[in-house]
């Protein structure tokens, strides 16, 4: 071969190899526009350059192409305030400046369980070991406060004098993790056992406060006249029958994997149907494995005691108690469609006779209103059983096909409170219900004897619906209709409503 | 030139070629790198093969390097389940799937204005045009029926029967995007007016529903009794004081820049606000610009409405009205440190006399317990309160210390049921709230007498209350204190609550 051939050979060779890297090359340039791409796609974002203090990527919003702005005349501000200068639309776990303080749950020590750390602000944000925000749904009206700068963004609160009014624990149950999944137990002490870490600018605020206060319900002060009740001045405090409580206030505190698991789904289900069915709120119960515990933005329960609180969990008196769900158009309003408020009055004086008697009286409020359907639906079963012929036989499948399931307030979180407030058996449950009754035996906690609201206390109107709980389960000492007798019972209807 | 020279001068050339190819390349790698790099840094998120079917951007969680599994023994399931295998963590404008339903707000033809759209559910989820869920913080209980499979992915509500019980406007307010802004004023006739829609598959739900029903209030039989009251056979149905009454249940529903102009903020500083103080909840009020409606986790308002509801909006009879604020404590319980439920039944007698003299009488309740700040806070307010010596003087800066601000009930969006009411005008307002009447009036809706609560319907502790209050702007017909005075007003301290 001479030289040229030589040569030419080899040029061959080169050019098949730049024409392959040539070829790579486009082939790269195309991929890196499809990430580029990609990118776009994945935040429709632009980074900002300003430092994080706190945390790692930082983000501020594009401007829409969709953006229609038909009637708006404030278009949506896309440069960040001075103050605050960066949107962190969710954050990872393991990166710079997020460092959760470290949360034991169920840890007998509470300093080694650790606060409950959910607050936004600079010192707080990386250091949170929960999601959500305080106050249940109250949290969107701080939201307001602060966008109106009502609110002064560092405002820290001023605890003196909010400490509970009673010692309440350390009960054994506070540091079984499988006993108490949805409330903190440490929530009323928070500002004291923590302050150190409040001290160093973390914002810690309690869960649950405790006060004491006097109660004055007409229904009560006739029970006083009509010789039922009798004023002791200590509990029943006078001949208008007011009466002297302590009362518990407890914002929900979940603590995923238990709760999860009371309801018998993994916790990747739980965090996936919490983030996706409450209109992908909350994105950090997906990106946040390492969190485990969230306070979701509902209504909590409040606690209502009568005689001394010690004698709560005092095995040797009696107890008398009841679990009672919200139902503001009977205990407020006296709607005589249920049997709520006749049934919540029968339960607080048979709490208080019961603490009269030595023993313990209880009367627990959880705000699950109209089984935690809401008062919008509620409404609408109320029309459907109206405009129908209200029959008991027909009374479940009302909601059912309105709500798609009769009841949605899952007793299975309901017994936390009463291992916190450490309650081992109740003497008297003042209550119908076998969902609460199952849902507390089934946390080893004993129910004696079950007390069904009195004959003679039920409005007329409301037979259908108890007539029909007891078809279904609901316990009494009376008859349980047939499916045939309940066709019978039936409600007012629509005419006799409109008077 | 010799072919010798020629060959190494195409040499030459190409040798520059290649390097300049190569360091190319290089700089290209890096790029790609960087990109990467990003991508990551951006989203921690791997991409899934599967098909979105209604949208873009599909995304797993990571493992995260950080999840300690201290006491969790169920780990968060990473591996999708079958019937949801996307996660998608934000929505933005103009992706593939992202169409949403037209929203007009303010248009008077509904059907023009469209239809409020939140659901998730697969043929729901591209078509939003809101933020946020049905049911206000009942939403976490509805996803954890889906969690627990209580509730079926693909049930749809039968709204036979639930329409409302009477007709109501449309009034030329509804077509005024500034005089409804918190409220869809469509929302109890969503399944009439968008049957077609919901017929397409889209979940449209109401958020506003009208019944009727029987009240039973003790007060009020006692009003009867005293002869007060009398019975007319329609709405004081019997000698019980039984009431007739109809009741219109309504949910949030936010017109983002309508409700940002009220509170005299830019919308983009009110999303910022809603999304970072609320735990980081609803990313999408920070990525979606183009959704204008959001309805947020938090309770709604009943209207009560006594004789005939047309004659809320007759401008030619008497309307009596009362704008009252949960206070569980004492609405239901009768706690007797505030004037809660008193003047609730006050309102409710003075409303029913109204009706009975032909013209109309409206409570309307809001679910604004403890000042919109929960009952923790306002329970860790007594115990400041009571705990110091509980004087009138001293009275807002308790809840200021702890809370940072008096108040947070905000009533700018308060007025919005008024005008869905049709109200012009107020003849008897009952209610000595400054910020309440404010509010109206800025609204255009003229307010004539005002009327206070009866001094001997005021509970002796809750003198500290009202004569704070009236000192800070509280309309009275009575004396105004002044601060030396209001010093002197004390309420019952610790040892004489505990009785």
């Amino acid at each position: 071969m001479s030289e040229s051939e030589n040569t030419h050979q080899l040029l061959q060779q080169l050019l098949t190899v730049v024409s392959s890297i040539q070829h790579d090359q486009k082939a790269l340039t195309a991929a890196v526009d499809a990430i580029n791409t990609r990118v776009n796609s994945l935040s429709d974002v632009k980074e900002v350059t300003s430092v994080a203090t706190s945390s790692s990527t930082v983000f501020v919003a594009p401007q829409s192409p969709l953006d229609d702005g038909s009637i708006s005349s404030s278009a949506v501000q896309k440069k960040p305030t001075p103050s605050t200068s960066k949107i962190i639309l969710t954050t990872y776990p393991g990166r710079m400046g997020i460092d959760p303080l470290p949360m034991v749950w169920g840890h007998a020590n509470a300093k080694e369980r650790g606060p409950v750390v959910v607050g936004r602000g600079p010192q707080t944000h990386g250091r949170r070991n929960a999601i959500g925000a305080h106050g249940g749904s109250y949290s969107i009206y701080h939201a307001l406060a602060l966008a109106t700068q009502e609110l002064s963004a560092d405002h820290r609160p001023d605890f003196t004098n909010t400490e509970p009014v009673c010692n309440i624990g350390p009960f054994p149950q506070w540091s079984d993790p499988k006993k108490i999944v949805a409330m903190d137990p440490w929530g009323h002490l928070a500002p004291e056992i923590f302050k150190s870490n409040i001290d160093e600018g973390i914002d810690i605020r309690p869960t649950i406060a405790v006060t004491k206060a006097h109660m004055h319900l007409p229904e009560l002060e006739h029970s006083v006249k009509a010789g039922r009740l009798k004023v002791d001045g200590d509990i029943v405090v006078n001949e208008l029958g007011e009466l002297a409580v302590t009362k518990f206030a407890v914002e929900p505190c979940w603590y995923l994997p238990g709760v999860a698991e009371r309801f018998g789904v993994d916790e990747g289900t739980l965090r996936r149907s919490l983030f996706e069915n409450t209109g992908g709120s909350f994105p950090e119960l997906i990106t946040r494995p390492d969190i485990k515990v969230f306070l979701p933005p509902i209504g909590g329960l409040t606690v209502y005691c009568f005689g001394d609180p010690a004698k709560m969990s005092d095995r040797s008196v009696k107890l008398s108690l009841r679990i009672h769900d919200e139902c503001n158009g009977s205990d407020v309003f006296g709607s005589d469609i249920c049997t709520c408020r006749p049934y919540l009055l029968f339960g607080i004086e048979e709490a208080v006779k019961e603490a009269q008697n030595g023993g313990s009286g209880v009367v627990i409020y959880f705000r699950k209103e109209g089984r935690a359907l809401g008062e919008v639906t509620k409404y609408l079963v109320y029309n459907a059983r109206k405009r129908g012929i209200d029959r008991a036989s027909e009374y479940f499948k009302r909601t059912e096909n309105i709500a798609g399931v009769k009841d949605m307030r899952f007793q299975a979180l309901m017994p936390d409170i009463l291992h916190w407030l450490g309650i081992t058996k109740i003497d008297r449950m003042l209550s119908m219900s076998n969902m609460k009754y199952e849902a507390i035996v089934n946390q080893g906690i004993e129910i004696g004897e079950r007390v069904p609201i009195p004959d003679d206390m039920i409005p007329a109107d409301s037979r259908v619906e108890i007539d029909a709980k007891i078809h279904a389960g609901y316990f009494t000492t009376g008859k349980v209709l047939t499916m045939e007798e309940l066709s019978t019972v039936q409600g007012r209807a629509w005419e006799d409503v409109d008077h």
